[in-house]
């Protein structure tokens, strides 16, 4: 791929939407293509206020200039053609993964590489009967892509390690943080740090330990400040005298015993229930739109409070 | 209590320290004691430095108000005289907190309440004996308490639910946001939730599916930007269109499925010592304490940043 390619977004939601930002604002010529109509025809009026949302944060010098990169393409032919990268980032089944991919296989050069945006399916489950399955793996991102910038790389066991080699570096030119997932799992990486944190959250909340409200301010007004710029491990390499292997020896044992504690269970359902009964008291159904744009928007301050730090990519 | 209490900080680490800045630049007079010299006589250094840090951050007005509001005591009745909350900061170790409390039991006024920083131990197991153990209570800080500002309040069986009560509200006075956990269990809501990450994420890296670097990035450049102003509750209940029972119903196969892949493991010795040796190579041994600085620093922009956005306690 060159310095700045021209990529291809196939499935303009949340997710592709804000990759198709996240590659015009690095400079690449971007062409996306929907083939469902009002989800495409969303798509310029969204970017817009993205847009003009980085640039009032100074994360982009010119709206209009990034703007002006994304062409709507009318079909997969058009959005491909001279197309080196393309993001995937259709609905989130094995079905739609798949017929996706095998549409794209067919239009594609030879040497076009594919990223998927899936967030839990391995390329495994959808690529294999691609003719240049060696070009696709997974680049998960987290929603949405350009605020937050880590992206999982996860090749399935035909990957070419060029091809991630190739996506990895181009993560990193248009200001991505790229991880390498070294082998398909469940969850891959990101999920399952969430997950295992969740599960605990909610055993936490149905034992009675905690209001729903109190065991998320332990993150937001706790755990998640250090969280949002060093990770777990360096937070307890920091937290004992002589680094990580310190904070083993002095806390291992209570997280041990900790797990030893919990046993898998579904989230029940009755808990379930009483989750979104106290949530919806919080935030009406109605508002979680309005909140989802906030949330947004604050992301898109921390982004450029840590660029201003020197905490970004 | 009244709206600017007395507040005694007995042992003057840099649990201690926070604290005392905690209650200093709220307004409340603080008498600080620490049994060991050499300790004690750190504070006024770093209590002056930390201020000044908040100070240019906009977070108090004057430092040097700040810095007379406390006072280093000789004994620990110097320091309890006139104090109606004391913060219990000793070594934490179930003969330290028991010692500390069986010496400030007998010192203090009847009307005093007592919470101590323990961030795993609870107050059963260590204030069975005092006269007034009906006044104790767990109140739990994140490191440094002044820049992260949650408390776990943890009531022992015999505490006074007026004591945690009154806790609560002083809490709330001094700008630290108080969470309330009903019963007493092993490392509370906060460390339950660390630990539950931080065993996923140590199985990862044993198992080799990516880096210490990279597990590190996907929470510090992904899923702890969001946490650093929602909890993980609020997280997935903007995560799908219906709120939190939607989210639960399209995602809570697969983390169950992800739970039941993982049994309970100690950290490995081995794991641990890799760890520790890809740690001290982007981080040598001797740069700890100046990282920590860095940290703080970090914590106390990010207060400012979260302050200003209308996003703090």
């Amino acid at each position: 791929m060159g310095d700045s390619p021209v990529v291809a977004i196939v499935g303009a939601g949340l997710v592709g939407s804000g990759w198709a930002l996240v590659f015009a604002r690095a400079g690449c010529e971007v062409r996306v293509y929907d083939p469902d109509e009002p989800t495409r025809s969303r798509l310029p009026a969204w970017i817009e206020a993205s847009a003009a949302d980085l640039e009032s944060n100074g994360l982009i010098a010119s709206a209009a200039e990034v703007i002006g990169r994304v062409r709507l393409c009318e079909s997969l032919p058009e959005a491909l053609d001279g197309a080196t990268y393309v993001q995937e980032s259709v609905f989130e089944t094995v079905e739609s993964k798949t017929a996706a991919c095998l549409a794209i296989d067919k239009a594609m050069s030879p040497q076009t590489i594919v990223g998927s945006s899936s967030s839990g399916i391995p390329a495994s489950q959808f690529t294999g009967n691609c003719r240049h399955r060696q070009n696709f793996l997974i680049a998960h991102p987290v929603n949405p892509p350009h605020l937050v910038p880590v992206v999982e790389l996860v090749p399935a066991p035909w990957t070419d390690p060029s091809a991630l080699e190739q996506v990895r570096e181009l993560m990193n030119r248009v200001g991505q943080v790229p991880v390498h997932v070294r082998r398909e799992i469940d969850g891959f990486v990101l999920n399952r740090l969430q997950g295992a944190l969740l599960n605990e959250a909610w055993a936490l909340y149905e034992e009675g330990y905690a209001s729903l409200a109190d065991i998320d301010a332990t993150i937001s007004h706790g755990l998640g400040l250090r969280w949002s710029f060093m990770g777990p491990f360096e937070t307890i390499d920091l937290n004992a005298p002589g680094g990580i292997a310190d904070y083993a020896a002095r806390l291992a044992p209570l997280y041990y015993r900790m797990a030893t504690q919990r046993v898998p269970r579904k989230w029940p359902q009755e808990t379930i229930e009483q989750a979104q009964a106290e949530r919806r008291e919080v935030l009406a159904e109605e508002d979680l739109a309005e909140r989802r744009l906030w949330r947004d928007s604050v992301l898109s301050r921390l982004a450029a409070f840590k660029k201003t730090n020197g905490l970004g990519p």
